[in-house]
């Protein structure tokens, strides 16, 4: 079993870097508090006696190669160390120290592994500056020009290439520069299914599709004590208006499907005038791709609708859309077995959240697994999983790349 | 008559200073663009050979009081200078430079005033950046208190005494320093009655009350893909609800009842988050104080109502709070006398906005003169009223201060 004091201290350590004068952690993908998370990361890694690499988009890897290996396909392992804002230690930077604590325990255990085994920090998986969300592994599996991505302006108006420089992590390696063998992802569960059944881990079977877009509603600005409500063109109730359309919707929907409005903005933003212009995120989810399509489409009707009934106009731009996953049936299984040799129990699932494991599956198999969420919280501070599961999560991992990593 | 190409070209060149770079005006109170606004107007208070007085709160006084003239209660012209944010030029200047072009022209006749006649630009009107609106005058008046006004922390957290001090407009008088004879205020109507009717002056007769509130909305941040709909603690849903809630209201009643949410803000604003929190502002106006008080106390129920069917935390503010004015009858009547002798059709009506008036009618008598805004557009770049209606407006003016100011 591998080193769980190392592991919890690192989770910890991480955990502290990029806290604002509020407490809140605040790592946005390529910030100057990210750049801080990743010289920690990448002085583990050196620690550990691995090759690192980055690769243009800032992705980073960690390289364990032993002298005699021959197979180029590396097992990959990673996840992600950017955060949301006001985030908890744990999405992300779980899978990524975990990857590293699992070879350094394979190494120092004097393992022959058949390929190479490599943990990956990918860039900007969050999606919250930069969109859209899991951008460094969607670079890498090629779902992305590189161009393109790098050329994306932040919600604070940067630029992604020029921040990956500014802080050093413009790396010189093309993405996908290698085909990994197989790819697995530890994460927590973000959601409250594995608390709320009593079950420690989770093999991770498919992951839902997501959708975000950006609506900007634009009508008149004018005096809010002076202009009768039946002349108003006011693009900030019409926002309210799809708000509540969504989570109407959503409610009395008997399906999985969440809407949410993460964020908004009026202008001009005074008390006493009519709002000429809002702007709003939605973000839609399916674990179906029909439904997610039917979703989308009852948005566009209604946004059609307002756009006659309050005389606004309305403008939507496309952020991210990712079809549902379904995750390699072999490793799927792999984990499983893993867990109940470990003696806990394992149930299948459904990834509520976005993952890098979702984009690189598209070039190698792949799958995850899930530890539990303490009340389901998560992009919160309060987001927690206990020790003694973070624990048995990592062991699961180990357990199953000993046996990619020699197969 | 008054010297109408001084009085448009000052009102066309004060329309000029403080556009930003996005060519929006902005001479928000108290700030270097209306420093700006405030040196041109006393500049040309000097140029008319009138005495300065500035106060406490910034109000800025142009007095005319000739050799001989005895009686220390002056009557009282003015307005406003600052402006909201995307302003139009006319809203409030048009009132200030009529006042001193009405004193220039007097003063060129040589009439011999039984009374010091006195323009007032006062301080902060739009409440924009510090809330109440209409503080300059409303301290002036007496009805809040010099400290407690200078203590106001605005919208971008600055405080109105600090910002006073910076740009030079903290003066010596003390708030209330003279009582008036009378007060008169021209304003544009900022509202479509006068261009749909097609009457040129309006006597306003009825200000209509005004409640200001800042509600604050606490849920829970969490995934947006991973929370099931059901176990969300949703800030942002719960403030498109109170939006809907109140447009719906006003939409459905046979009142003349306004309701306005312009300002909204989303924690942690991220577009995977679930907004742990949601601030917006109020804005409800009648011209009925009962009806006001229902209206106040319909949102408090449905606040109470969403707090606990969405479960979440609620918080109120109180920004500004005044009751509906009647104005003097005689001098409504004057202006009605003085716009029919110009052959100038003149109606009553209620002012839907808020204004200086408002506040100086607790210790003087006070009217208004309204001219139409094409479109009833106003807080808006496009807010316009023809210069014959700017003229005609501050023509009626002069008239009533010839009478008031000899009487
Ligand atoms: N795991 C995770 O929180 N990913 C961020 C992308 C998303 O699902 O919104
Ligand atoms: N006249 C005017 O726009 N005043 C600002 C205060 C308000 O009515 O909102």
């Amino acid at each position: 079993s591998l080193d769980a004091a190392r592991l919890i201290g690192r989770i910890r350590t991480l955990g502290e870097i990029g806290r604002d004068a509020d407490g809140r952690l605040v790592r946005l993908a390529a910030s100057d508090t990210e750049k801080l998370g990743r010289d920690q990361f990448v002085t583990w890694v050196k620690g550990a006696g691995l090759d690192l690499a980055v690769d243009r988009i800032g992705n980073i890897f960690g390289i364990w190669k032993p002298d005699g290996v021959t197979d180029d396909a590396p097992l990959l392992l990673g996840s992600h160390i950017d955060t949301v804002i006001g985030a908890g230690i744990y999405d992300g930077c779980y899978g990524v120290l975990s990857g590293l604590e699992v070879i350094e325990t394979l190494k120092a255990e004097g393992l022959t592994p058949s390929r190479p085994v490599v943990v990956a920090a990918f860039t900007n998986e969050e999606g919250v500056r930069y969109a859209p969300d899991m951008m460094g592994s969607l670079v890498y599996a090629g779902g992305l020009d590189i161009e393109t991505a790098l050329a994306t302006i932040g919600t604070d108006g940067t630029v992604l290439g020029q921040e990956l420089r500014r802080i050093g992590y413009a790396g010189e390696h093309e993405p996908g520069f290698f085909r990994p063998h197989a790819y697995i992802e530890l994460h927590i569960e973000q959601g409250p299914v594995l608390e709320r059944e009593g079950i420690p881990v989770a093999a991770v079977e498919y992951l839902q599709g997501i959708s975000w877009q950006r609506v900007t509603i634009t009508g008149d600005a004018n005096h809010a004590g002076t202009t009768p409500i039946s002349m108003r063109r006011d693009a900030g109730h019409a926002a309210a208006r799809v708000i509540t359309f969504l989570r109407d919707r959503a409610r009395a929907s008997n399906t999985p499907t969440v809407a949410t409005v993460g964020c908004i903005s009026f202008e001009p933003n005074a008390i006493n005038v009519i709002p000429s212009r809002a702007t709003f995120t939605v973000d839609l989810r399916d674990p179906d791709e029909d439904r997610l399509q039917e979703e989308e489409a009852a948005l566009a009707e209604f946004l059609e609708s307002i756009s006659t009934e309050e005389q606004v106009g309305i403008s939507v731009e496309r952020l991210a859309r990712f079809e549902p996953v379904k995750f390699d049936q072999g490793i799927v299984t792999l984990i499983e077995t893993a867990a109940r040799d470990r003696g806990l129990a394992c149930r299948r699932m459904t990834s509520g959240a976005g993952h890098d494991a979702q984009m690189i599956a598209r070039i190698a198999p792949s799958a995850m697994i899930f530890v539990p969420s303490i009340g389901g919280i998560s992009h919160n501070p309060k987001e927690y999983t206990a020790d003694e599961d973070l624990i048995a999560g990592a062991n699961v991992l180990l357990d199953v790349v000993r046996r990619l990593a020699t197969e």
